[in-house]
């Protein structure tokens, strides 16, 4: 990758300034347009050799552009705040909406490639991480992030160079500490692990740009030219015309025998055992709550159900066992516009909670899959891709210790009419019951597939979903409860065997 | 991903039957379309546990369309030709041109999965296996294959029933062995590994499709009206359209200086020593092909180069150094009919050369990344996603133990010119031209930043790109047949040293 970069090349003065003129107002324009299109977000991802002109490279592009619409991340030691979450939590909150652009320094291959070259990891470890940020990388790209990646290059030489100059420099030296001579003295293995890592995560849609860094004029042209470039292309392209769809379609079964069909949801729970139980299993939940492990832990509890199934119900059933400083409630409902601007997960990333906290989600990131996919908001590509995307997202929650509970609460078609009736005819709860209810109800098959479907592809050995068994709301309730009891009693027993490092 | 399959399921025979007889002209039909619109392959793989009935599916598709297009094939023990090429060597010469079905029992899934199930490799080595799956799948789709894939479940209590009705029945028998009882020991660990590995290969565009194994009648139904369902959809989709160009441009460098304006295109070499140093490499690389060592390894050669820089010449000295039964020369030009049926890689995998063997390419796959780029045969997303593409097929040669060596010729415009009047003069040279060369020509500085591109993001440490200076034939001939000996020299050195098992 990094033959070409090891030239010396050399632009002059004169011909630079000559350039840069005409390049500060493309690239101006070009920011303007982006912004007022809002069709899609430019991500420019910063990453190379120590005093290669990466923060030269940047801060140029900020005053060549309008920096109220450039949002620059630099990620180094995370905080307190981005410990507690998924490693990629970071990134996520950074992300620039449509028409905005992002600059971040240090992305997420930084961790993996220098745990490999100090060989803190080995190379199926590396492999796996390569693996992961291709899928997030394509995730983005199919989620029409404009996703550029520059990689600042220096020779061995060049580089030792550059490091004595800023040294020498009273202004500049500070940028000279130990690691970076540090990392310069790994500058052979650097590359040996860089090269085929950056062959590894160059794709069609988000290649990696080798830019050569010796030169300032040279560098800030072969940047700003291709920004440029990259940014009117996508810019001026007609509208995304409607794909070639090569997604096959999933099964229609042969019978109505199926995982919800199966179900037996009259279940017998008279009041006063409710109470009983209720009683029991939500003192049971406060003291779990309460343990001090629980502060190395965070759990996410997704509801999802048909319309009127009683997730509210059971949601109050379980917060009423908790102190309300350690758990938030996220109702979902159609997106804003600023969560229409990001990645379709990207509000579900921001609600992640902290340690010793739960998120209980009514409904939740699996919209993709079930009403996305049946009222067309979607295309079939979108929401089939969905299933993996979604996968490997509860995957990271997981392997940063999340505990991750799943619920789909299931009533039959003739309880839900009877609720719809109740609904209509008691004053308070009329607002509770739509137009749009009446209309998904007829949908009711195309719905029973859809979560057959879901179950059967992200139902995990980690994050299995449990069917809740909902005609009668007292046995559903309880049902969670216990649930939710089982899985965090799991999750405190894993606490106290000894922990892999989960970071460097 | 098998929680819905688990359920019993039963069609009654006369509904069976019903079905059948329409589900049987519908699937010819489409099978008639298929073939006379030649649009694309079809290719089904056919997995799961033993005794789900697999193989009586597959008679019936057989039965059900017109079995003269449809290649069945099953993969077990590799035969000798196929060990002494790269593992999918064999998936690659059965692919389906475009137009015809493809049958495939047992293909790549098959031996990572065993593999880890029998622990002969670790969860890391699981990974990458699975990373190479989904590159490999991906292209294939991206290349316009129909990628459909069952798998054929049962459960543990289904499967042993299954297992002593066939052994039972004296017809049946012979296809319940030792083997199929010891994987059914494996059984929990064998769902344990399938389970994730079936979620971490589906995609949208190729996802597993779970059939319920144990019903004869529900499973044929399942299978037959998903097939159907899927070559239909894509049959009937207006021919695809120009979709959004996602792929950001590469950067257009801020000068001229690059990996070939480097080179030093003149070098010297006079006739008399020509003489002495052909005789002496030419000799080094006779006795290198002689070497006992030589029988474990291939050796794939690849010559690109400017219009008249020599390839021709230059492959004429190394063969001639060669007994002519130890080689193969492969002259590239446009892709025949049938190859243009397949992926544009398959034309070049079924030329891989078995162990002890020469296969020399007189042009090659790098064709996609230089005219077909430049002329615009593909589009940007097709040879930007092939850098990426070509990499992992070379690595997938370096892997079995193959040697990869590539030269780019190059002579400068002026030689060139030189030639072409040359060849214009000299009358049994006359062939060797034609207007096309003269059009190529025009385009050279879009040629030579496309063979930079190519360079960097394809010269690896394994397989490096060599650059020769041409302008003198004489001096580049030596340094091809020098470069050549150098490279299976070191490769004969490996052969020596231990080696690691590569198949189980």
């Amino acid at each position: 990758m990094f033959d070409s970069a090891n030239f010396k090349h050399r632009v002059g003065k004169a011909a630079y300034q000559r350039e840069e003129a005409r390049l500060r107002e493309q690239l101006l324009n070009a920011q303007f347009d982006l912004h007022q299109q809002r069709g899609f977000p430019v991500l420019i991802l910063i990453a190379g050799v120590e005093g290669a002109g990466k923060g030269e490279t940047v801060n140029l592009l900020n005053e060549w552009m309008d920096p109220r619409h450039i949002h620059t991340h630099a990620f180094s030691e995370p905080s307190d705040e981005e410990r507690e979450r998924p490693a990629n939590w970071r990134f996520w909150r950074a992300l620039p909406p449509k028409g905005e652009i992002g600059i971040f320094f240090g992305a997420w291959h930084t961790l993996p490639i220098i745990r490999r070259v100090l060989g803190k990891i080995d190379e199926g470890e590396f492999s796996t991480a390569i693996g992961e940020i291709r899928r997030l990388e394509q995730m983005l790209c199919d989620e029409g992030v404009l996703l550029l990646k520059y990689w600042f290059h220096l020779s061995r030489d060049q580089q030792k160079k550059r490091l004595k100059a800023l040294e020498r420099d009273p202004e500049q030296s500070w940028r000279v500490t130990d690691t970076e001579w540090q990392y310069f003295d790994l500058y052979d293995r650097f590359i040996k692990i860089c090269d085929p890592f950056l062959r590894r995560t160059s794709t069609g849609e988000a290649p990696w740009i080798v830019v050569p860094g010796a030169e300032p004029r040279y560098r800030a042209l072969t940047v700003g030219r291709h920004l440029l470039a990259a940014i009117r292309e996508r810019l001026d392209q007609p509208a995304p015309k409607l794909l070639a769809d090569k997604t096959p379609p999933l099964p229609a079964p042969a019978d109505r025998i199926n995982l919800i069909s199966s179900l037996t949801l009259d279940q017998p729970m008279t009041r006063p055992k409710y109470k009983t139980e209720l009683e029991k299993w939500q003192g049971r939940l406060n003291r779990l709550s309460r343990d001090p492990r629980f502060k190395e832990l965070s759990v996410v509890v997704v509801f999802e159900g048909n319309d009127s199934a009683g997730k509210g119900g059971a949601i109050r059933r379980v917060t009423g066992a908790l102190d309300a400083r350690c758990y938030g409630t996220v109702s979902v409902a159609a997106p804003t516009e600023e969560e229409r601007a990001h990645p379709y997960l990207w509000r579900f990333w921001r609600q992640l909670p902290r340690h010793g906290r739960f998120a209980f989600f009514d409904r939740s990131w699996y919209g993709r899959v079930l009403v996305e996919r049946i009222e067309g908001f979607c295309s079939e590509a979108d929401w089939m891709r969905a299933y993996d995307e979604i996968n490997d997202f509860e995957d990271a929650l997981i392997r940063h210790g999340s505990v991750v509970v799943k619920f789909w609460l299931a009533i039959s078609k003739q309880e839900q009419l009877k609720r719809f009736n109740e609904r209509k005819a008691i004053p308070f709860k009329r607002f509770k019951i739509t137009d749009e209810d009446w209309r998904n109800r007829k949908k009711w098959d195309v719905y029973e597939q859809a979560v057959c479907d879901m179950v059967d592809r992200t139902s995990t050995a980690t994050a299995p979903w449990t069917l809740v068994e909902a005609n009668n709301k007292l046995f559903a309730r309880i049902k969670v409860l216990k649930t939710l009891c089982g899985a965090l009693e799991q999750a405190l027993d894993r606490v106290d065997r000894p922990k892999k490092a989960k970071r460097p």
